[in-house]
């Protein structure tokens, strides 16, 4: 499938014209086309307030000086029917109208700088998110877990602001694999300007993306409406830390919406950096994870790469039935004591310790000799 | 209601004859009567091979001297039927048999040393329990959750050991209320010796019970069967730290086979002292929380004691609607600026803009002059 250039065109106009993921304009130019409404905006049919405020902003807004201004810093633009176009993308338009005060549609379409298997991005792919004044714990723990998940061939999302967003996308790379950053303003502007470099990274192996037109600023709402496109690019969102009415609540939210998981690292409760966390965990539908073999087991196909059984220490009275574990109990550490002393404290029988007792011994459980029996090396 | 003496005497017999918890001797108990097993074991009647054990046991075993040695540390005998035995433990008896590996039925009674009001251990209990190697953080926020339960009327139930069931009692005392300590061993040693000192204090003012007949040993086997009755005490049973294979997961699970409330507080994932609680809260059927106020609305009536939303910072921006967010978003900080370039900043229509200012400069959150608009002090 091949995109009609007039309608390339429109939707590039309108990233410029529209605000990212407006509801309205994400509708129309789904229900009509880019081109109709540009068209439309242009010919001055605006008789609703919201397409006039469009239709002032048009004026001569081209493709080409945006395109150029991309080509500049080596983005381009995709849209749907593009090859390499995040179908899982198009999952927003069925959430246009849930909540009247969330925007975020569909996206018209992407900059992007970088390549990635759209593939991969679509099969095996994690959202990563949480605080930007991250603790030193919440770094390390996205950082670990992102490298894990990365090793294990997962695709990591992220918004590429300072704290756990970084963490995240360094542990991906330094896995060597691909990640992918999600702008909130134009994709010429690598923002924060203090992860340029790590930007750049991304850029070198993965994906840097923004919905909005180049020179685009970053702004409060940009982000929010940013948000819904990392929890629609990945198949579930790990916040790893985040105060209470933290923006990556607001990404876990979204995942839910779209019906991906939703799953929280959990931290001590005396952290103001987990209160958000944790009450995420405390709603249903929300999974607590503390590794990375946790989150794939998660995301993966219903009993596929099910987690290792966490197992703690194994211990040599491990296998042992009740009643022997019982009598172990009674056996003393250094002092040695008679079978009847033993049973005596154990309240088991006198015939059943002994051939106990011997059983235990042969294991290296307990050693006896002329003194009385006590407890073994093992 | 009074208790018929010799059955009485019967289960204080039974009670040093008999491991604690053991499921043969609390069924047969509770089927038949303790009297009436005394009389069998004493009389030869032992077919089965438990039933030998506790006739070779019982010898001449007699409750007065057993009575005597409590007596002598202020201790009591207490049963079902005595104004006040905690009902609540009778629940033990639907339990019997749905576990092969882990005995426990309902017991016989109880040895105490202390007093309570038996209704306010049965309306408003919780237990708190956990590691004994627990971590500063650990035993930080056991003694803050317990106390603030205590404040509220609870009464807290724990194991009287080092760590978590330490701070758990320190904390209820420290609000000066009633806490029970259950014991493993005899209700004369009380162990751990290090706890001599708190566990004096908790006879003071609340409760220290036993199953075991004064002078029995606290063996590991006997702290398993202990947990039944801290989680069968209590309305609901929080878990504050634990290891892989902790204790504390095995009172958890005794809550959980009890309908009772299962909950845990997170921790660091890097704590291996929380793996425990963590694998307890990836399980359905636990609820996780952060604080004393999220224990009680668990453990209240539906509806009633409902923890207070968690608001985290508010801001002055609260209540705004988002297009007038979006409109702040584009207000410079320091150097004014002009309706129309906010306005084009923002992506809004310049008339709506301009009255969106003036009501937000009422507020005090943008201030305007000759020289444009920044955002104001509030």
């Amino acid at each position: 499938m091949t995109v009609d250039e007039a309608e390339r065109e429109a939707r590039i106009i309108m990233s410029r014209v529209a605000e990212p993921g407006d509801v309205d304009a994400c509708r129309l130019v789904s229900e009509h086309s880019a081109a109709a409404l540009v068209d439309r905006l242009r010919g001055g049919h605006t008789g609703r307030s919201k397409l006039s405020d469009w239709a002032e902003r048009i004026g001569s807004t081209r493709a080409e000086p945006l395109l150029a201004q991309a080509a500049a810093v080596n983005a381009r633009y995709i849209c749907p029917g593009d090859d390499d176009w995040p179908v899982q993308l198009d999952d927003l338009a069925r959430l246009e109208f849930c909540c009247a005060d969330r925007r975020g549609g569909a996206p018209f379409g992407l900059w992007v700088r970088g390549s990635l298997d759209g593939a991969a991005l679509r099969s095996r792919s994690v959202a990563v998110v949480g605080a930007r004044s991250a603790t030193a714990y919440g770094e390390h723990v996205a950082g670990d877990l992102a490298m894990e998940c990365a090793e294990r061939g997962y695709v990591v999302v992220s918004g590429g602001a300072y704290g756990i967003d970084a963490a995240a996308h360094r542990g991906s790379l330094a896995a060597d694999q691909a990640t992918v950053a999600v702008l909130a303003g134009g994709i010429d502007r690598l923002y924060p300007s203090g992860n340029a470099a790590l930007l750049h990274q991304i850029i070198a192996t993965g994906l840097v993306v923004a919905e909005a037109a180049p020179a685009c600023a970053p702004s409060k709402s940009r982000f929010l409406v940013r948000n819904r496109l990392i929890a629609a690019l990945a198949q579930g969102t790990v916040v790893v830390e985040a105060a209470l009415r933290s923006g990556s609540l607001n990404t876990a939210r979204w995942a839910r919406d779209l019906n991906r998981w939703v799953m929280g690292v959990p931290g001590p409760v005396t952290s103001r950096l987990s209160a958000g966390v944790h009450e995420l965990l405390r709603q249903p539908e929300s999974v607590l994870v503390t590794d990375a073999g946790e989150v794939i087991e998660q995301l993966a196909p219903v009993g596929q790469e099910l987690a290792p059984a966490k197992s703690g220490v194994s211990t040599s009275w491990d296998g042992l039935d009740a009643r022997s574990r019982q009598l172990l109990d009674a056996v003393p550490v250094s002092r040695p004591a008679s079978v009847s002393s033993i049973a005596r404290a154990a309240g088991l029988e006198q015939q059943d310790v002994t051939t106990r007792l011997h059983s235990l011994c042969a294991a290296g459980l307990v050693v006896g000799d002329e003194a009385g029996w006590r407890l073994g090396p093992a």
